[in-house]
């Protein structure tokens, strides 16, 4: 088992893993087995009808999974052909699946066309044959899967034996991206290095305080032995001025790239707050590309305004009203917005020419990933507030070139 | 009546106001008839057996203030004389004191002895010549007071008459430094100047973040439409070779000012966060004056370390073990240190050297004021936990330089 320091999760992920199976592989069962040691089951989550249960473990020493439940893989009838869409969806939004089989007949007809789903999704899975108190899987079955590369374990949920090696096998299967500090700006400058940070202060920034982002920041700097400047955008220019040597970095608010665009010489690297927790947060060479397909809306699409949670009053003004504005003026076409907000895309996500998903303030890195990958899964094209916004300004590649080097 | 928008308290500011007088003068009604209109009561504070009774109030347009409603000045007997030592401990720390008379008799012994202990503590406060429904008050009184220049009203708690009129009196002798929002570092730089702040990052600072009285100094920089240049002070040095005009001004983190006072030429103001806190926060001057005490304290002297707050875990190693042992040191003198925690100072203050407060983060600046100046008023010389430290460590001149000019 990997160092507990090694595969700790950072604060905010909170990995996926969905369990599916046929109806008497023994999920749950396994379930219970993996967690029952060392988990404490802090709160369910309650699915729609056909939705499958979502429970939140804390899973040690990997930190706080959400596992997901599923409805037979064999489940037949209407229902079952709503829960089977069910299940794709949460596959959507998976980060492992964990395909569990009775070792006793082992691998049928379901579990291999489950197993061609989730390969074509790209979720990292595993085998479990459960049962093995019965019967041994297949020769055939351990061979195949030895040939597919697919990873293997065996599990009686009965007993209790080989629980501990799933609960190992699905952590070697978690993606570095969550065993990882994300970086936010540290990565972009030198010790001994200075790095502008441009501060409008607005009326509507609270009295006495810097926001978040802007203290996580400076904080980096500090941290990575160099020197923060602070400046409004008014003083940028003299502040400049005033360097002997000149900066290894500028990062701006959006809200004022245009002026310190103007102000920042071209030979020193510039980009913005909003750049900076794009990658921070999710993906940001994908919000990038998506942020390209900007180019290529068409009279009559309709753009999804995605924002992660519904009390997110603030953002209101900027999803519905400036950046459609903004898009509609950059393009010159017709294009319908639409908003959504919530832990889920809608269903008919396909429909979509292109997602414009919120900053994700209230949402780990994994979750906004997680959502990323959704959209790249079912073709639809996805970038982010801050992205859209410095595309739609002209300077999307200017503020990308630090970043994206 | 002043404007609102002037006589508004700042935030953290609660004025004590104590009512006194004899026991028929009728304060309990005037406090009701003047808070009953545009007042919620918002708590009671239970005083101890001989403690006069606390209640806050919103008192508008002033804001948040605390009433003491003391016990009768004509108690006698052995609880009265507990329960006039009681008053004159409130009086310590009140703000505005209201005397109140019966208009019939007018001014007796006990007014006019009240009336005396009031003026020997400096204390702004009034005369209320009370139940003008009965009669008037004696024209010779009021000749005294005017004689006096003391403020005088009159009123009738049980008609309301002037109960408006003593409210706009008490505001009327609400110091001045209750009404102004301090100032933290904002009046020591000019538009367009440099600020450099220095800020250790040790492993106890919070990931991600700064600790607050750093944030506002920084907003105050932006604020003030200079640059704010922050920096470990590992980087100080160069990060001052790389500026071409030298700071207006550099504040350091008290934990790291013998390094920093070697790298900041002698023509740059330096001074402290600790500084300006113990500015921000309470009376420089006073705090400054206490801190040469130490220079005096002679073998046997005991030194009360005054702590605001009880649950405050943090600080106990500095108040408690660090800044006995340096003073220990620096004076080579045998003392005592005695840990107070609380609201109140000790009974017998008169019986310390010094007392050593702390950076009362968690007190309001008005609240601050008074517990300096209660130790002013009972003759003990007052200094507080940062003002201290640059005195033993040999920079107190320097870092007061650029704040007391």
């Amino acid at each position: 088992m990997a160092e507990a320091s090694e595969t700790k999760a950072p604060r905010g992920v909170r990995l996926v893993i969905t369990l599916v199976g046929r109806t008497n592989a023994g999920k749950s069962s396994l379930l219970n087995a993996m967690t029952g040691q060392d988990v404490a089951i802090v709160s369910d989550v309650a699915g729609t009808t056909t939705d499958p249960v979502a429970k939140a473990y804390e899973l040690l020493p990997l930190g706080p999974v959400t596992f997901y439940d599923t409805a037979g893989l064999d489940d037949t009838g209407e229902l079952g052909a709503l829960r089977m869409a069910a299940t794709k969806k949460v596959l959507w939004r998976t980060d492992i699946a964990v395909v569990v089989a009775e070792a006793g007949p082992g691998l049928t007809e379901a579990e291999r066309a489950v197993i061609a789903d989730i390969r074509r999704l790209d979720v990292p899975f595993l085998v479990v044959f459960n049962k093995t108190d019965l019967a041994s899987p297949p020769a055939s079955d351990l061979a195949w899967c030895r040939d597919q590369g697919i990873r293997t374990a065996e599990a009686s949920a009965a007993t209790g034996q080989g629980a501990v090696a799933v609960k190992e096998a699905i952590m070697t299967l978690a993606p570095a991206e969550a065993l990882r500090e994300p970086v936010l700006a540290g990565d972009l400058f030198g010790e001994g290095d200075t790095v502008v940070c441009v501060v409008p202060i607005d009326l509507a920034a609270p009295k006495g305080r810097l926001i978040l982002p802007q203290v996580q920041v400076l904080r980096e700097i500090l941290d990575g032995d160099a020197v923060a400047v602070t400046v409004k955008e008014r003083e940028l220019e003299a502040a400049l001025g005033n360097l002997r040597r000149p900066p290894a970095l500028v990062v701006t608010d959006s809200q004022v790239i245009l002026k310190v665009s103007g102000d920042v010489p071209d030979d020193v690297p510039l980009t913005t707050f909003s750049t900076l927790f794009a990658r921070y947060k999710g993906d940001l060479p994908t919000l990038a590309a998506g942020a390209q397909a900007i180019d290529k809306l068409r009279d009559g699409d309709t753009v999804l305004m995605a924002e992660a949670c519904s009390h997110h009053v603030q953002a209101d003004d900027i999803g519905r009203v400036k950046i459609p504005r903004w898009i509609g003026q950059y393009t010159g076409r017709d294009l319908h917005f639409e908003m959504h907000a919530g832990h889920d895309f809608p269903d008919d996500l396909e429909r979509f020419a292109l997602v414009i998903h919120c900053g994700s303030c209230m949402l780990g890195r994994m979750e906004m990933l997680r959502r990323i990958k959704e959209c790249v899964r079912r073709g639809v094209p996805v970038t982010n507030y801050g992205v859209a916004i410095s595309k739609v300004q002209g300077v999307l590649d200017r503020v990308l070139r630090p970043v994206l080097r």
